[in-house]
């Protein structure tokens, strides 16, 4: 009889408890699949004392370096999150023959290269669906599925924390404080948030993305990050007005000069665009390939069993690759394109600010936006008889762009904020999906 | 220097010819991606006299026995469809030792089991993402990435004609047959339709994507089929009244005591079901998994550079294999499920038709349901005074069932057509998405 595939699990949280409770329930459908049996010999967590149903204590154990020095190990399942000792720990497994399934995004995110280095010279795989989206399968169609293809764009909302929150703003009007405080009270967001609504979690998810879309490597600290911490109601309303719901979006693709733009911000979404509806926790991503046209992927994005799911999906097709002595191979970062800095980015824009009530304001504020060459697409002036104060400056403008680039974007905001004739805040938001 | 991957291309049509434009004018980015260079080395059609540009005529031919005779190849693209020559080709070409792309659905829903088998045993690939939904990845999301789950069901819009018209039916207010005229015209339907509007196209697509989520094999003709063309605008009408809109839906799922219900049939999809907003010739396949959850995949369903680079997906992967002697290890049809019969499917039904105007009616109509256990949702009553000829049967009956077994509504209907006091036609339409 054939001896077992030996599997190491590194994490018993929410997800890696889900999985070893499907490595073990599930033994039988999984060799059924694989043509071999797995063997969970070990689990490495970092805490001995936090009780962990439904996995057998005798596997527990805190000295992971120990466990990922075993010479035997097939499959290793890193679950721990966070840059180190992940890594570290991901190498010696490596570096011992174990074929790797891992969902850290932030170490994904952080250095990819060298992880696929060590894994394509020791011949063994490398694979992290549940590092992006959940359960959605995207890291599978980019890196195979579309390989044969010509990616345009990617642009996802890939945070179901912000994505919640930004929802929640919309239904029940309340502010991002408001919303948060729900979010973290339903167990959306985390009691430190941080990562999520300022966007972190988005960013390292747009790099991952970023890369395997345009065949080379993108680091987190490449990429341009804007949270949703500045969302306010007003900018909540004008969007509606607009036919537009404001989604924190990550974005990568290519500019006229074969750079890449790789960027999260929120964005007001025009409703027309299938993202627009993407509600509550939910992530999806938009893909538009040269062949292929324009593909969406939806489903849960986060969470113990969908993400355990994705787990599974690349533990089955490692399991089989072993079980036959062979690994995929998949590495294609060939190219050698920059990433852009933000400026050279082109976008449409909603910007809004109030200006005092006198003759030729209009025009005033009109030629700001000529001088740097922006081409507006609509213009809206209210009037603030609505009891808002207004000190002095009464009058309300809304303008959307057309496509224009970040920097002089970022010149006209200037100007307009030293404006004797423009109140206090001139607010900025992008605009998707015209 | 290391020599070229040999592709030999069968079929030189829409789809055909895109793949041989890709791999020419892409060589350089395949050779980066995959390791290898590819080298297209024939390319067999069934008439030598009908014009290929883009294609070096030194490698048509006409004699694709032969070609796949070579014992040199390392890949053969089948894109010549239907069963035969087709797989007598295929197989041909897998005895001597190529892997194989196809998109090939009605050769794969008649009998994927010995094509599989022949390819294990040979130690080469068969991939067909191109055979279902075009440039939409879920084969390999199905066979690959869902693989550690359990799917409970999969239910899509997998034919873009009957999509397309069904589509103009509501947006133009018009008869299927204009729709269709319309749908020829605009080249979204052949001049023989008929494969697509009796949803034999989507039963060939139903059976390959049940077969894969349900670990086994499922033939075309287990699959039932019903297409759109007794579909009405009174139905049309019925379903906009009743927040649905009408979809040819291919569905798969597993009945309580673990067999398959394989289906295809025209649905009133509910408005909010994600489904139910896919417009013109998309297509858009939803997924139920138990870790999962619900996932959705949206694109293109066909066309020939869609469809291309679904193939070309497939020949990077297989080519990669190839350029290190290696193949996946993909087949997972170990169950032994069997497909049920329709009349143990169940589904939620509308039902609709003309009855006299006499006292006690809806009693009579009421219990015919309540006799065969046909629990009731909905029920609208309305009265012809708008013209229509009643010929004695003046009021309308439209019932919503909860989910209740085909048979036992087949038994209903029987019922109603032979009642006195019920009018010509009963109407039977099932729903999805409540």
């Amino acid at each position: 009889m054939t001896k077992p595939l030996k599997v190491a699990l590194l994490g018993a949280g929410v997800v890696g408890s889900q999985v070893a409770r499907i490595l073990v329930q599930e033994s039988d459908t999984l060799e059924s699949r694989i043509g071999r049996r797995l063997e969970l010999v070990g689990v490495g967590v970092r805490n001995l004392d936090t009780p962990r149903p439904g996995i057998d204590p005798a596997l527990i154990t805190d000295d992971l370096e120990g466990l990922v020095n075993r010479g035997d190990l097939d499959v290793v399942i890193e679950l721990i999150g966070g840059i180190e000792p992940a890594r570290g720990l991901v190498l010696k497994a490596i570096e011992n023959g174990a074929s790797i399934v891992t969902a850290n995004k932030a170490m994904l995110a952080d250095d990819l290269g060298s992880l696929s280095r060590a894994a394509v010279d020791k011949g063994v795989d490398l694979y992290y669906e549940a590092a992006v989206a959940g359960a959605i399968p995207i890291i599978r169609p980019l890196r195979e599925s579309l390989v044969g293809d010509e990616i345009a764009e990617v642009m996802g909302i890939v945070n179901g924390t912000t994505n919640f929150i930004l929802d929640k703003m919309v239904t029940d009007e309340v502010s991002f404080e408001e919303a948060l405080r729900e979010a973290q009270e339903l167990g959306y967001a985390e009691a430190d948030p941080t990562a999520d609504i300022e966007g972190h979690d988005a960013a390292a998810k747009a790099a991952i993305l970023a890369g395997l879309a345009f065949h080379t490597e993108v680091r987190s600290a490449e990429v341009f990050c804007e949270g949703i911490t500045d969302v306010t109601p007003a900018d909540i309303a004008a969007a509606e007005q607009m036919g537009c719901t404001i989604k924190l979006l990550a974005i990568a693709k290519l500019t006229d000069d074969d750079r890449i733009i790789v960027k999260v911000h929120p964005a007001m979404v025009a409703n027309k665009h299938p993202l627009a509806s993407v509600s509550g926790a939910y992530n999806a991503i938009f893909v538009n390939s040269r062949e292929a046209g324009e593909l969406m992927f939806l489903g849960q994005g986060a969470g113990g069993n969908p993400t355990a799911s994705a787990v599974m999906g690349d533990v089955v097709t490692v399991a089989r690759n072993r079980a036959r002595g062979t690994a995929s191979h998949l590495s294609s970062g060939y190219t050698r394109r920059a990433v852009a800095p933000i400026g050279e980015s082109s976008a449409q824009f909603y910007v809004s600010f109030d200006v005092v009530d006198r003759p030729g304001i209009l025009a005033k504020c009109a030629a700001v936006f000529g001088r740097h060459n922006v081409s507006l697409r609509v213009v809206q002036q209210s009037y603030a008889d609505d009891g808002r104060p207004s000190d002095g400056f009464p009058a309300r403008l809304g303008v959307m762009t057309h496509l224009t680039l970040e920097g002089s974007l970022s010149k006209v905001i200037e100007e307009l904020n030293e404006a004797d004739f423009v109140g206090s805040t001139v607010r900025v938001m992008r605009v998707e999906g015209f």
